[in-house]
């Protein structure tokens, strides 16, 4: 019995990045529940009626979940999950379920352009099960980039953790500098004013999701590190007044930013 | 003899931002000179045939050329200046020349959008010329801020000093993180993508001008402890997994960058 025309179950449903998997699936011709806080359904009734099972809720909260349903998935069923950090969720996946597995990460906001979407595929277990969902995503002209879980979270240390850890330190910095948003405002520059809009983007999702991203990826701690040493290589610099040392670093990022892109 | 028909002389007009004001200038009906690298006018010819003078000329070399010129500037004349650090630069204009002064900060970038400029002002001495410039300024529909040289060069330790320096650390921690750019671009964000445009945008304009902004602005230094200790706050609750801190540090931001903004 093959995945196609299977009932597809997605646990947290009504979540954002479950909403937008649910109605990219419908508009493929899948079948769709969803459980979640407006659903009348709970996580396990409706994993007994499905074959693909979809986990889609907050970080903290994949591994317990995972570990609740991973044994209910038939199988010949599929398990997928959606966060934003890879090994300890194909981790449980992959002992707690008997089924095929792979992990998700969309590469996107909770609001996606309808252009030019990024998700991460971790294969896990089988090859059903990976076949069927990559097939939709390339139908619906999403890109795919295949990565081992590990990768993945080395790179998302850097370009989620140590990017949020970074804006948000600059946040607090701009707190305490005495001055107030009015001043602030008045004198903002272009590119102050697109932080400050980073900012304000950032304080209006829930803060979990920050605080998972830099302490449930169990390579942030090792990027934040890299973070601290920049700031201080590069502190050290500007409190020597090496101007000379400055322009070298200067032309070692645009080696890196610039050239290396031309070139590849 | 009023201001008003009296030659205006850039030295470094023909820079950015220099090109910048000679044309608002000459849109307004002035005449304008400019010396520079391109032009065959000395700074002190040019200087000669003038009664108003604006410097523009990168941070490094502001005040050794207010040194230079702003003997030469007439008593009833206007000396101005337009870099990003001001209390240096009055103070050089005060104490160099004994000519009418106005210190001035455009709050953009080398290519303004037309709409919605604002410049800081910051009066030095005479009244005759801060009318002239400020008149100028507000027919074109620029917005003025006016500021003390020490509370302008306190905010830009912030607004510039330490946004550019967390971008930069950021970029040297990402250069340092292992992988290179196409992989970095395959499993970007929305967010990083933005961070990796401003960092190719910073690339793009000469490293001296942020070496100045750093190492010239006596209060950058200042926000760039703040900035330290905002980062060993934020690395304390990470690394001790304090999630209750973590979102009580989230709330406190939002009040100050949502709740503020709103009754004020």
């Amino acid at each position: 019995m093959g995945l196609k025309g299977a009932k597809v179950g997605i646990i947290g449903g009504s979540g954002r990045m479950g909403s937008w998997l649910g109605g990219l699936l419908e508009a493929q011709g899948a079948e769709v529940l969803r459980s979640g806080r407006s659903s009348g359904l709970s996580a396990r009734e409706m994993v007994r009626q499905c074959r693909i099972v979809v986990v889609s809720v907050p970080i903290a909260a994949t591994i317990p979940v995972i570990q609740d349903i991973g044994p209910l998935v038939p199988q010949d069923g599929l398990l997928m999950d959606l966060t934003s950090i890879k090994k300890p969720a194909l981790d449980a996946m992959l002992r707690y379920s008997h089924s095929q597995v792979v992990g998700l990460h969309p590469l996107f906001g909770p609001a996606p352009e309808s252009k030019g979407l990024s998700i991460v595929v971790c294969p896990g277990r089988g090859q059903e099960g990976l076949d069927w969902i990559t097939g939709i995503f390339q139908k619906s002209g999403i890109r795919l980039v295949f990565l081992e879980p590990e990768t993945h979270d080395r790179m998302m240390g850097i370009i989620q953790g140590v990017n949020h850890f970074a804006t948000l330190a600059l946040a607090l910095c701009v707190k305490d500098s005495g001055f107030n948003m009015r001043e602030l405002l008045d004198c903002s520059t272009p590119t102050f004013r697109q932080i400050l809009d980073r900012i304000r983007a950032m304080l209006e999702q829930p803060s979990s999701l920050f605080g998972s991203l830099l302490m449930d990826n169990p390579f942030a701690e090792g990027s934040l590190q890299t973070y601290q040493q920049s700031c201080e290589s590069l502190e050290r610099i500007i409190r020597g007044g090496d101007r000379k040392a400055f322009q070298g670093l200067f032309e070692s990022l645009d080696g890196f930013f610039n050239k290396e892109g031309e070139t590849s």
